[in-house]
């Protein structure tokens, strides 16, 4: 059994501060800096590479972490995760996430059955359907295919989801696996499930109802919206609905579906992605073989997450590195910057995995902690962040470290040359060209032209983002989560924080307030 | 003339670090509570209100930023600017965008001509070019009706048109005044001309290319791509083109295009909405009607950001307000959280707007400062962001400033009532107790489920989300930035921080690299 300790109480962490810092000025300048281009790279799956050359770290902060990652027996941890150990605390629940895409350990039994035979079971169930869909089995009421999947869920039911949709939305069509075209209504504010239903056939729509407890308000609510919507075009919603939700939810034998597909409580939204949440629709859309290679390129980076050498572990020297940032060296953001179009939204997914994970302030046995935890997180898709909010990253007063996405190839392969090179040329030129302007800066006279540099970067570089790229990055991600909140000794994975909002509107909505909330009930005339 | 002073010269500095805290939780409680809703709130125009009760000040605080407003000068520095003056000191350069929707003081004239005269002259020009395009006059080579309009623009020629776009998109459609269907190319990443070109019907689009400078790589490279698709359907690109550009650039007079509209050095690319950078393509997409409602509505909320009373002047207070939050109370970053699908893409706009005009480290006459400057600024709209990266807001370990927006009524008003409330009604109660949730907290004994509360918020409030109302919105913020200039001393208006990324970026497709640089262009094979 891992011995679970606060961060401040391990002895690693004392060393992790005593460590010399890295003028990254001048460890990226001249032959420094080629060589640590070089070299400090990690190999990921599916072709990717995780390169820390602009990371202010050296050999002497490396050995830090392995013996930090060693004494906070992070490997140890991640084992009995896989192996079913209770790591959830706070809900008391196994992790098993991991298991929707490989088996890494022994069996996990539970519920009366082997769990990854059950997560096998309902892609397979999923994939049968989305076929059936596919190849006109399964068709509407006047006998004509779906052309359009819609997602009704929220958070976890919609971030991951429709970012991963967006990633290979191209890649699809590119690759003629393009099936059906996928929306996705996730806001209670009407106006969002309002103008995605004017936006599509509804004839020609399925509609999956996303909600493991099968409680969620909004969804619910949504779901009302779509059935009314139905039956205004004269339709029997429970031939255009299916349901991902857990067994033991009121949706789960509802004859209001055509069918439902099921997860369950080891997997918490935000790490529903390589689950039905996110296979119902990928599956639709672009087909289940399609998905299976998603999911392949997940199991493939979950392997090197379980490798005990650090710099064998990208995921784990990514965590690592971050805590150094986050707790030695004080930084309180981190921004994502993929320069790719079609991650797009994969900033807000990894906004949601990791300040929902991270953002505690108790250890996991509902101690206060005396050291900060999860950074804050945002990101948008260069160059447009270049001549967007990089200002602030090159000049401003804090530093904010940064993570970069970058592929040699588009996904779509139409381009132009222009000025001697192509849009994709262009486009990795200026992610070579921002890390090293962060790195090493620019002296310049004029102050207001002066670039201090010393400004850290990784980068996640790739051939191209294929849907088995697209799964290791989701899982590097995600392990990179899990082991930061190991190292902090933080449940990443219930989200008690959000729960009092939701009291609060309730007794909003049942005119049950005093004071402030009253009033700014009042104000909204609730 | 204004005394430009760094801000930690300042005697009201001084005083207001000296302010006796507040503590959220107690004062947000019961009477006291329920007064500060009903009192600490300022109107704004188009029917809004600036509602700070859940931020912690009090009339201490606030006597300490009125006097911190007056030993700044704020509203001189203001009246400065509108007057003419040349307060872009690093570019030398006026700063007039507020002259494109009013006239605040005296007349200004530039380049042989009264400024305001200049930017409504464009203004009809753009008028007119719409209406003809609306009613036929203007048609495409088939003689037929053009359909849609994309925009080729970055950073400030696309995330704050597509922002507003998008705002007004649903209203427009409820309202009878859509014209025409606007879609955004800005990434030099050619799948997102490749995507968005298969997804128009380019022989019935005109495309508008918006660069100042007329010589923005992204911008042009675009242009490029959009010519070849025009030309491969067997179009004239110069039948479906206008450009968007200042006098001087080598697009103003060239034949590639139907029609040039003309901006000028003063006005910023992150504060040109107003100009014909956003004129052209909501004139277009909604027409010049709508357009000119917008205007009014940031209009008649600049006029109130002249007020030299701090308490009738909300962008000042709300700019005050986030001094005394970032430099004494040291929260390094703030979320925008608008309760309003329409506005996805507000928050990246004021993510530009705020971090590259305020993400400086030096004055504004190049001396370095001794105290932080712009926060990081991200957001996403409610409810959605509630089951995502609320956790961290509520729980995490640091204090992050909260922004919200929220409107009575929704935009389309097609509406569901479940469990005896509308949608509408939902989201509303959701950002009422969202507000309590954060400022009051909650003791639980079970520490995982505590709410320490002492999270400070603001909302703007509104009826609904009209042209007017986001006009009145976008000047709100614009101004907030300007006056936090003001306080840091620092030149809201230029950028010299992204041009190092530029200049290394063309090293690497010239070839012309070593060391680091060399590596990374190696690794994308350029």
């Amino acid at each position: 059994m891992a011995d679970w300790k606060n961060f401040d109480k391990l002895e690693a962490f004392g060393k992790l501060k005593a460590v010399k810092p890295v003028k990254l000025q001048e460890v990226m300048s001249g032959e420094s800096g080629a060589k640590r281009v070089k070299t400090y790279s990690v190999p990921m799956a599916a072709g990717l590479n995780y390169n820390y050359a602009a990371k202010a770290v050296d050999e002497e902060t490396i050995d830090a972490l392995k013996a930090l990652a060693e004494e906070a027996q992070l490997t140890d941890k991640f084992e009995e995760l896989y192996n079913g150990a209770v790591i959830n605390t706070g809900e008391k629940r196994m992790v098993l996430h991991h298991l929707t895409r490989g088996q890494l350990g022994n069996a996990v039994n539970a519920d009366g059955g082997d769990k990854r035979e059950f997560y096998i079971g309902e892609q397979k169930k999923i994939a049968d359907f989305a076929n059936k869909v596919h190849n006109g089995e399964i068709v509407n009421a006047a006998g004509e295919k779906f052309t359009t999947v819609v997602q009704i869920g929220i958070g976890g039911s919609d971030l991951g989801p429709r970012a991963m949709y967006l990633a290979l939305e191209n890649w699809a069509k590119k690759n003629d696996c393009f099936k059906m075209e996928a929306k996705f209504i996730s806001n209670v504010d009407p106006d969002d499930a309002a103008a995605v239903l004017a936006s599509v056939d509804v004839a020609h729509s399925i509609f999956i109802l996303v909600s493991k407890s099968g409680t969620t308000l909004e969804t619910l609510t949504n779901e009302s919206f779509v059935k009314d919507a139905l039956k205004k075009a004269g339709l029997d919603p429970s031939k255009h609905m299916i349901a991902v939700t857990s067994e033991t939810s009121p949706l789960a034998k509802s004859a209001d579906y055509l069918q439902a597909f099921f997860m369950d409580d080891y997997i918490g939204g935000r790490f529903s992605s390589t689950s039905g949440v996110g296979g119902a629709i990928l599956s639709l859309a672009f087909g289940p073989e399609i998905f299976a290679r998603f999911l392949e390129g997940a199991a493939a980076e979950d392997k090197l997450a379980a490798n005990r050498d650090l710099l064998k572990n990208p995921a784990m020297l990514d965590a690592l590195i971050g805590v150094y940032e986050r707790n030695v060296l004080g930084y309180p953001s981190t921004a994502v910057l993929p320069y790719s179009q079609a991650l797009s939204r994969f900033p807000a997914h990894l906004q949601q995995l990791d300040m929902e994970s991270n953002g505690k302030s108790v250890n996991r046995f509902g101690e206060p902690v005396d050291y900060v935890t999860g950074p804050v997180i945002f990101g948008e898709p260069g160059t447009n962040g270049q001549h967007s909010f990089y200002q602030l990253l090159h000049q401003g007063t804090n530093i904010i470290p940064l993570q970069f996405i970058g592929f040699k190839d588009s996904q779509i392969g139409t381009d132009v040359e222009i000025q001697g090179s192509t849009s994709q040329k262009k486009l990795c030129a200026n992610v070579a060209a921002q890390i090293v302007a962060f790195a090493c800066g620019k002296k310049d006279e004029n102050s207001n032209k002066n670039f201090e540099g010393g400004r850290p970067s990784s980068i996640i570089i790739g051939d191209s983002l294929t849907p088995e790229a697209l799964g290791a990055l989701l899982s590097h991600f995600e392990n990179k989560v899990m082991f930061q909140g190991f190292v902090w000794n933080i449940n990443s994975f219930d989200q008690e924080g959000v729960q009092l909002g939701k009291v609060l509107a309730k007794k909003v909505l049942a005119h049950e307030t005093e004071g402030a909330l009253k009033e700014y009930s009042d104000l909204f005339e609730i």
